[in-house]
């Protein structure tokens, strides 16, 4: 099997390495025999050189396209991520009947329907398993391993950046600008953060997630999403007093009447959830099946190493089994349209957060506006913070529709006490 | 696909109730349409009948052998346990070309290499992710989402009895039998619990679980095993002190010369550690590979519905695949001889744990026995125990061999002043 691989960056460097590593024991023990006939990359030669590669006994092109008619390339491997040329590139390697492996969430969101079609009509084999949750093997679960059961939900931490910082920030009490610095100086941030911290990464990943789990055309833009930026110190001791993690979780539950509810934003886990015990840049998965109760699936959820390691898996199946006719490249050879449950439906307890200037008859205040909309007030905690112009408290309300909340939750942003705007998140078991 | 099923219990009764709930949707998404034609059970007609079961339109019978020639009967689905008449079912059937379905671990770990080379000469199916810890799809994960990866260790919680039975003990500070009755009436342990409590459970899942990871002809004879049985309510309160929990875990390591240390003990792991985090009658299998790093896989990991769903993704698999010939059922289409770690390799820390009848010169005579042996005392532990005719107090051991632990152990233990056996149990990260 001839690869052409397109994108050399982390990961493309780290499955030049493993593939040297691993191809002796693939060859005698699968009978797997694998080479790269060509990397393509923008600059593919100096970057190279640069990073001190010996790749003479590899055709280098900066033409990426290319390798989709490329008669000395059997697969072609996307390792490049964005929407052009992988795009134009995946297209077109299939439309010639050739596999291709890809770990790009981004396009898989924006086009994954299309293009596993396309797959199939040419026959061609298409993986996927690296463009969620870096090398949990979550997808192929998904698509073989749970068929035999109804799913309810699925729920993850699917940004390990997210959760290197929200677990950073509850060990250490530091604001979050401080943390993202830190995270960045790590490489688990990007320079421009956005993607991650603002839900966008998690919520390509739950499209994805979404679909094979439900079989529902799942759009991106059908995700609500809110990022960790506005939380606060006090967010963590107060969810510390509620015996509660705070954890970015992306999750798609089916209700009963078979819509699905879909989200990307900042839950106050239970301590005792098995979620709630994953730290630092890690990802899990949690998936509940009606017969099989919960499992959770953890492990590295990015970095060059772990996502090299999934897209070889995926070589390797597509080398010894070819194009699977029998099991769709997405679980499911089409989908239902999307049917996205409402806004009255997204009913949890929640937990809300206001940093006030003093003055009297603020709680009054925000009462009257939550009894207005029918939100029933479980406890009120104010920890012992002494700045009268930021004084942080928290409300909690028993379960109430996110449709009741919202509006609540704007009257009450529009008083004029706030040092903050108020931050409403879910409370999950 | 006409399913005969041999063996009515638990898991069977799970397994028909499941595909009368599930058959709709699998005809409709997955394009699979599945019933059974024959179930087999010694006096199945009372035994439906006791359990209130209309099983009119299925044809009911006693001969659990006649399953692998019925012209009816496309796939087996053997859920009896035990090894025989499963294993005369099994090997028929498959000779006579008809795919078959197991969670047999018992059957597995005894003919599972016989019965895979007589699936793929028949070009008959062998399905088996059941017959490792219930519904937590690891077996596939092992045979194709790790291929990509040069695998270093399996671990994990694989009795979920002796899992409930230690974190109990863990909450409740009660003595090993007390929980043991309760376990007995709440239905996590059999009336006898010996295959559980002693680990003989959970090493055929071993056996399974490394042949899988590593293709050697792993047999459950070459696995170290210790039982539960030994642990008292003290061990609880040193483990506690040394910030570790006290699990059972069935383990498999690759050395770097390639043997395999493969044991099921209980170790003492550190709180932190992914595995010390399981609780209750769940199971959980940790893998680790070079490339990828770690990961963790947790659920239910028996009843009879996740073990049902399991077995239902299998026949599903089946359904649509067929017998695939790219992938052998374990993995390899053949093992490599079994090539065992010796005692001297098996190095940990070590928690030696004593009740003795109070004298002088005690910590002398162990010390110096210990001295002999090369073994370093790293701390000496005495929780405030009052009753000098049993006094416990615990000595950790820096790293040091099981070749140099035994006979060391061995020798203080014929010392006099024992009140109970002493008791070693390795400390892992």
């Amino acid at each position: 099997m001839r690869l052409g691989l397109a994108g050399f960056g982390t990961v493309g460097q780290a499955l030049v390495r493993l593939v040297a590593n691993e191809s002796e024991r693939l060859k005698e023990s699968l009978g797997v025999d694998l080479t790269f006939s060509v990397i393509a990359n923008r600059g593919i030669e100096k970057k190279a050189q640069a990073a001190g590669w010996d790749l003479r006994s590899i055709r280098l092109t900066s033409d990426v396209v290319s390798l989709a008619s490329d008669p000395e390339v059997d697969l072609v491997v996307e390792l490049m991520g964005g929407l052009e040329p992988a795009h134009t590139l995946i297209r077109t390697a299939l439309a010639n009947g050739k596999g291709v492996v890809t770990a790009n969430k981004l396009l898989l969101a924006a086009h994954g329907a299309e293009l596993a079609r396309l797959a199939r009509e040419k026959g061609a084999a298409l993986g996927l398993e690296a463009s969620v949750a870096g090398g949990i093997p979550i997808l192929r679960a998904l698509r073989e391993s749970f068929a035999g059961d109804t799913l309810v939900a699925v729920s993850g931490i699917l940004n390990g950046t997210c959760n290197f910082i929200l677990t950073e920030m509850e060990k250490t009490g530091r604001p979050y600008v401080d943390i993202l610095t830190d995270a960045q100086r790590l490489g688990y941030a990007e320079a421009d953060p956005a993607s991650d911290v603002e839900g966008a990464d998690a919520g390509y990943k739950l499209t994805l997630l979404s679909r094979m789990a439900f079989g529902q055309n799942v759009p991106f833009e059908g995700i609500f999403r809110e990022g960790i930026t506005r939380l606060l110190p006090c967010d963590f001791v107060y969810a510390r007093q509620l015996h509660r993690a705070l954890r970015q979780l992306a999750t798609c539950r089916r209700l009963p009447n078979g819509r699905l509810l879909l989200s990307v934003r900042t839950h106050l886990v239970s301590e005792d959830a098995p979620l709630a015990k994953v730290t630092g840049p890690f990802n899990a998965v949690q998936v509940t099946g009606r017969s099989s109760g919960e499992f959770v699936f953890s492990g590295r959820g990015a970095g060059g190493d772990p996502t090299a390691a999934a897209v070889l898996s995926d070589v390797i199946e597509i080398s010894r089994s070819g194009a699977r006719r029998d099991v769709p490249p997405l679980g499911y050879a089409s989908f239902t349209p999307f049917a996205p449950a409402g806004l009255e439906e997204f009913v949890a307890p929640f937990y809300l957060r206001f940093v006030v200037k003093d003055r009297p008859g603020i709680i009054a205040d925000i009462s009257r506006i939550l009894a207005d909309h029918a939100a029933n007030i479980d406890v009120v905690l104010q920890a012992p913070y002494t700045d009268k112009d930021a004084l942080p408290f928290v409300v909690t309300l028993e379960p109430v529709s996110q449709a009741q909340l919202a509006p609540a939750v704007e009257r009450i942003g529009q008083l004029s006490f706030h040092a903050e705007p108020p931050l409403a998140l879910p409370m999950t078991p």
